[in-house]
C-alpha cells in the first residue's frame, strides 16, 4: 500500500503507561498453576499508618507495570495461548482473509494501518470441549479458572477473620458469596450458568475475569469510533485509558469505516475482555441500509470477528417480529440501536428475527471460539416512561428461552439490561430476569432513574446502577456524562469509569462482599489521622482528589498538616476525638458503668415519650381531620 | 468608621440574574388569598412540539424575573413582614447592639461592611401565637401554608387525569402523597409535625417553602466563607448561584471573622430559608476555645440570629455526656463540627451539655420567632465502619426526646441525619428516625456509600440520598465534589446543586408524585423528536447539556438535525422507530390477533422451558458439590 497523504492515520497510538501513585504491581502463582502470574495493586501508605500495603483489584494490566516494555506495534504477551493450546481441542488455520468491506470500503488515506502482526486464529475441532461452560461441566478446572479465583480472592485473606460477619451483615438478595473463592467453587458457578468467563481462544492477550452474582461486581465501559468521528489511535488509548481507571472489560461499538483494523489493534493490546454488536459491522457492509442485511453477510462478520478474539457477542436475537408493534405506543419507540436494526429488517421483509432463527448456528459458530453470548436487550426503555413494559419483558422471556438453547450447545451465556427505570421498578427488573434466565449473569446499562439530567446521566444511571449491582447484577455498563448528547473524550471515559467503579463498590459493600471494606476503611483511617498523601492514593482517582485538595490548601505543608480547609487550624473536630479517646481511655469502671446507667435510664424515658406521642400524635392528626 | 486600605472588602457582591432559557416566571394568585404571589417557572417548547409549557418548581426568587430590578445594596421586597403583622401577636423592637465580637473582633480593612439597610427586628408577645406549629395546632391556616400549598400543587392540574395511577404506582413506603395540596392538609401535617415551613418572621424577604415526607423531597446547599477562605461577595453570589440551579434553601456555615455582616448581606438577599449553626460563631466569640463556652454566649447568639431572621438552627443537643465514649472505638470518631464542640466542652468540664441542660430555654427563644429546629447529629458516623453504632442511634433516641419537648413549646422541628451509611444499612435509619422523632421531617447529609471516592462524593452520597429520599428523607442535604478535600467554589456549588435535584426527583418520581413525571415525559419526547433545544432547556442544567452536544456536533444545523453524534447520519434508531409506529398503525386486526397469538405461544414455551431449567440447572448445581 502506498504511503498515503495523512499521515494522521499513520500515528502509533500514544498510550498512558507507570504506576499509579504509592502503587506497586504485584503478581501471585497459584499453588495448583504456578506457571500463572494473577495481578493487583499493593498502595502503599506512609509509614507513619503503620499499616500493611492495601490490596486492590487490578483491571490496568501490563501498562501499570513499569518491568513491561510496551509496543503497541507489537501488542501484548500472548500467553494465554499456551493455556489453550496445553489442554488441546483446537486447531491452528488460516483464517479469513480481510475484505473491502470490513472496513467499510475505506481506501488510501481513509483506510486506517492494519496492526503490523498477524497470527493464525484458532478454532475448537467438532467433538471435543472448547468453552469454559464446556469444561466446567465435564468437572475440569481451567487455568482461567483458577485465575480469576486467585483474582477474587484478593484482600480476603487479610479479611478472613472478619470474613463471615462482613458476609452475614450484608444483604446479598439470595446471592451466594462464600468467604474463599476456591477454583472448584468458580467452576461449580459457571457449571451452573451463573457466572462467565469471557475469553475467546484467539484473545491471547487476556487477563481472565469472572461475571456473576456471587463474585465482584464488574464495570463496563464503551468506546468506538463512530461515522462522524474519532480515530483508531484515540480508541486504542481510550482502551488503555478506561482499564487504568478500573474498566473490567471494554465493548468497541466502532461504526463507520476501519472496524476491522481498529478492533485488531484494541484487542491486541488489550488484557480485558473486549465486547462487540456485529450487527453494527454487518450493517456497515451493506452500506448502512438494514432491509438488505442477510444472514451470510451476518455469519461471515461473526466469523471475522471470532477469528480476531473478540470475548463476547452482543446479540439481539430476541426482538421478535411479534414484539415489534408492542412498541408502537412508548414514548421512546426502540431506542436500541442493534434492536432498531432488526426491527427496520422485519419490517421491511415481514420476516422472523434472522438472529432468532438461526440462533443454533450462531451458537455454533460462538462455541467453536468460546465467545460469550451478551444476549441484546434490543427493546429495552428509553425513557422512564416506557420502563417494564410489555415488550421489554416480552423480550426478556426470550432471551430466557435462548439462554437455555446457548447451554444446552455448550456456550456461556449473559443478559442484557435497561435502560431508563425509575427506582421502585428496579427490583422487579432483577427479579424477572433471574427466574426467567435461570439465574445467567445480567448485565444492565445503568439503568438511568430520571430523564432530565442530560449531562449528568452518569450520576442518574450511577444511582440505579449501585442498586440493582446491590440486588444481584453481575456487571454494570457504565454510561458517561455526554450519554445522550455526544461521543466521550479521555475524560468523559474516566468520569464515567470512577462513577461506575463506585457504584459497583458500593454494591460489593451492601452485599457484604469480605474483603470490600478494607479499602474504605483504609482510606477513612487516613482521613482520621490526616495522612492526606495516602487519603489521595487509597481513592479511586488520586489525581482528582490531590486536585481538589490543592484548589484550597496549595502548600505542601498542609498534605501533613494536623487540619483541613472546612474547620482550619485553630478548631478541628477530628483533633478533638483524639481526646475523646485518651478520655474514655482514662475512665475508671465505675465511671463507665455510672454513664452507661445514665444512658440506659435516658433511653428508657424517652422510649416512653415516644409512646406518649404516637398516642397523642395520632390524636393531634385525627382531630384536626 | 475610617475608608479602609482594601477595598475588596467593599464591594457590591455581583450576583447572577435572568431567566433560564426559554423561561419564564409565571405567579399564580390563591384564590384564598389572591394578595400573595405564587412564583414558578414556565419552560417553553418549539411550536412543533405542539405541546404546551412545561411548569417546574422554582427556587431561584426573584433573581430570574426580568420584571424586577435587583439592588444587593437593599435587599429582596420585604412583602412577607405585612403577613406576620396582619396576624399580630408580635413586637416590633430595637433589637440587640451589634458587638465586636459578633464579627470576630474584625476591624478596619479586615472588617466586612455592615449591610446598609437596618430593619428593626419583630418578636412574638407572650401568651400569643407565633408559629406556624402553633397556629397549625389552633386549627388556623396562615398564608405561608396557602402559599406552600399553591407551590407544591405545580403541575398537578396538568397531572390530574393520570394521578391516581400515579400515586398508586409509587411506592412511597408509607408516606401519604395526596392528588391535590389543599392549605388544610399543609396545616394537619404541621401540627402533626410532619412538616415544617422554616420562616423566621424577621425574615420577610422568604418565600415560603414546605419541608416533609408527604410532600416534593427538598434540597440544602451549603454556602459559608471559613477561616482560611473567601469573602462576603463570593458567598452572596453563591447563595443567589444555589437556587438558580435549584436549591431549595441554604445553610451559612461561615466561621472565622464577619460571621455576623456575611451572614446579615444573605439573609436579606435570600428567598430561601437560611440555617446556621450558632455554636460555630458562639466559638469564635471565644476565640475558638471550646471550653470556654458558656450558656450566656451561645444564648446571646441565638438572639442575634433570631433578631436577623435565619429560619432554622442546627442545635447539638443531643450530644450528651454520657454518649461520648461510645465514640472512643470508631475508625473516624466524632466528624461533626459541632458534636465535636461539644463534647470538647464536656470533657473539659464533665458536665452534662449545656444545650441539653437549656433545651427548654432554648425552645422558648426560637418560638419568639418562629425559628425551625434543626436537631443536629452530632455523633453521625463519618465512615462506613461507624454507620448504625451505638453512639448514632444513642443520640437520635435523644433526639426524638427533644422533638416531643420542642413541639409541646410550640417549635418546629427536623432531625438531622447521617452521614456515611453503605446501601444495605440506610433503609434502618429512616425506619428509626421515624419511629423515635414522631414523624418529624428527617433531614440528611447524603448518606455517602462508599469512602473510597473523594472527589466524587457527590455521587457516592447522590446514591444514598435518592435511596432515603425515596425511603422518607424530606429534605437531602446536597454534597459537593470538593467534600473531605476543600471548600466548593462555584462550579461545585452547581454540581452538587444539580446532583442532588437529581436525587430529589428521582426519589419523587419512585414515590410517586403525581405530577413528577411530566418534565421526565416533555425531555424524553423532545429528545425523540430530536428537539434538541427543547431537550436542553428542559434538563436541570441547559448549559452543560448544550455545551456537551456542541463538543462533537458544533454546528447549529445538528441542533435540527433528525440524528445525532451516536449512530450518525447513515443510520438512526429514532428514525426506525417512526416507521414502527406506521407499521404499527397500519396493521389489520387479524394481523395483530396472530402477532399476539404468537407472542402468547412463545412466552408459554419459555415458562415450560424455565421450569424445566430450574429443576436442570439445580441438578447441575448440586450434582458438582
Amino acid at each position: 500500500m502506498n504511503k498515503p497523504a495523512d499521515q494522521s492515520q499513520f500515528e502509533t497510538p500514544k498510550v498512558t503507561t507507570g504506576p499509579l501513585p504509592a502503587s506497586r504491581k504485584v503478581y501471585s502463582h497459584p499453588a495448583d498453576a504456578p506457571d500463572i502470574a494473577v495481578p493487583h495493586r499493593e498502595i502503599n501508605l506512609h509509614p507513619s499508618a503503620n499499616e500493611p500495603a492495601v490490596p486492590v483489584y487490578d483491571t490496568s494490566g501490563p501498562y501499570t507495570d513499569p518491568s513491561v516494555t510496551i509496543d503497541v506495534e507489537k501488542g501484548l504477551a500472548r500467553d494465554r495461548r499456551a493455556w489453550v493450546l496445553e489442554r488441546g481441542g483446537v486447531e491452528e488455520y488460516d483464517g479469513r482473509d480481510v475484505k473491502p468491506e470490513d472496513n467499510g470500503g475505506a481506501t488510501g488515506k481513509y483506510l486506517a494501518r492494519e496492526f503490523p502482526v498477524k497470527h493464525k486464529p484458532l478454532r475448537g475441532l467438532p467433538g471435543h470441549k472448547v468453552t469454559q461452560y464446556e469444561f466446567a461441566k465435564a468437572g475440569i478446572i481451567t487455568k482461567e479458572m483458577i485465575y480469576v479465583a486467585t483474582r477474587e480472592n484478593i484482600g480476603r485473606a487479610k479479611a478472613a477473620e472478619g470474613a463471615a460477619e462482613q458476609i452475614a451483615q450484608g444483604e446479598s438478595f439470595g446471592a451466594h458469596i462464600p468467604e474463599f473463592i476456591t477454583p472448584e467453587f468458580v467452576r461449580q458457578e459457571i457449571a451452573a450458568g451463573r457466572a462467565i468467563i469471557p475469553a475467546n481462544i484467539n484473545h491471547a492477550e487476556l487477563e481472565p475475569q469472572i461475571i456473576g452474582r456471587n463474585f465482584l461486581v464488574k464495570i463496563n465501559a464503551n468506546i468506538g469510533n463512530s461515522a462522524v468521528a474519532s480515530s483508531v489511535e484515540e480508541e486504542v488509548d481510550k482502551m488503555v485509558w478506561a482499564i487504568r481507571w478500573g474498566a473490567d472489560n471494554v465493548m468497541d461499538l466502532s461504526t463507520g469505516r476501519n472496524i476491522h483494523n481498529t478492533r485488531e489493534w484494541i484487542i491486541r493490546n488489550s488484557p480485558v475482555p473486549i465486547g462487540t454488536v456485529p450487527i453494527y459491522q454487518a450493517l456497515e457492509k451493506v452500506d448502512g441500509v438494514a432491509e438488505d442485511l442477510t444472514w451470510e453477510v451476518y455469519r461471515d462478520t461473526l466469523i471475522e470477528q471470532c477469528e480476531q478474539g473478540v470475548d463476547y457477542f452482543t446479540i439481539h436475537a430476541g426482538v421478535r417480529l411479534a414484539y415489534i408493534h408492542l412498541t408502537a405506543d412508548r414514548v421512546c419507540g426502540i431506542v436500541s440501536r442493534g434492536g432498531s436494526i432488526m426491527a427496520k429488517w422485519m419490517l421491511a421483509h415481514h420476516k422472523e428475527s434472522f438472529l432468532y432463527e438461526h440462533f443454533e448456528d450462531i451458537c455454533d459458530i460462538m462455541r467453536a471460539y468460546d465467545v460469550s453470548f451478551s444476549l441484546g436487550d434490543g427493546l429495552r426503555p428509553g425513557a422512564i416512561a416506557d420502563a417494564n413494559d410489555a415488550a421489554q419483558f416480552a423480550e426478556l422471556e426470550t432471551l430466557g428461552e435462548l439462554t437455555k438453547v446457548a447451554w444446552d450447545k455448550g456456550c456461556q451465556v449473559m443478559i442484557e439490561g435497561p435502560g431508563h427505570v425509575p427506582m421502585h421498578k428496579i427490583k422487579v427488573n432483577m427479579e424477572k430476569q433471574l427466574r426467567e434466565c435461570g439465574e445467567a449473569p445480567f448485565y444492565t446499562l445503568g439503568p438511568l432513574t430520571t430523564d432530565i439530567a442530560p449531562g449528568y446521566d452518569h450520576i442518574t444511571s450511577g444511582i440505579g446502577a449501585a442498586m440493582i449491582g446491590w440486588y444481584g447484577t453481575a456487571m454494570l455498563c457504565y454510561v458517561t456524562p455526554k450519554e445522550h448528547l455526544g461521543l466521550p473524550d479521555r475524560d468523559d471515559v474516566k468520569v464515567g469509569v470512577v462513577t461506575y467503579k463506585l457504584a459497583a463498590h458500593a454494591a460489593d459493600l451492601a452485599k457484604g462482599h469480605p474483603a470490600a471494606q478494607i479499602r474504605d476503611d483504609a482510606l477513612s483511617r487516613a482521613r482520621f489521622e490526616f495522612r492526606w498523601e495516602d487519603q489521595f492514593n487509597l481513592s479511586l482517582d488520586p489525581e482528582t482528589a490531590r486536585d481538589f485538595h490543592d484548589q484550597t490548601l496549595p502548600k505542601d505543608a498542609h498534605k501533613v498538616a494536623h487540619f483541613c480547609s472546612m474547620c482550619g487550624p485553630k478548631f478541628c473536630s477530628m483533633k478533638i476525638t483524639a481526646e475523646v479517646r485518651e478520655y474514655a481511655a482514662g475512665m475508671s469502671e465505675n465511671e463507665r458503668n455510672d454513664l452507661e446507667k445514665q444512658a440506659a435510664e435516658a433511653r428508657k424515658g424517652m422510649e416512653e415519650k415516644s409512646r406518649e406521642f404516637m398516642e397523642k400524635g395520632g390524636e393531634i392528626y385525627l382531630e384536626q381531620k
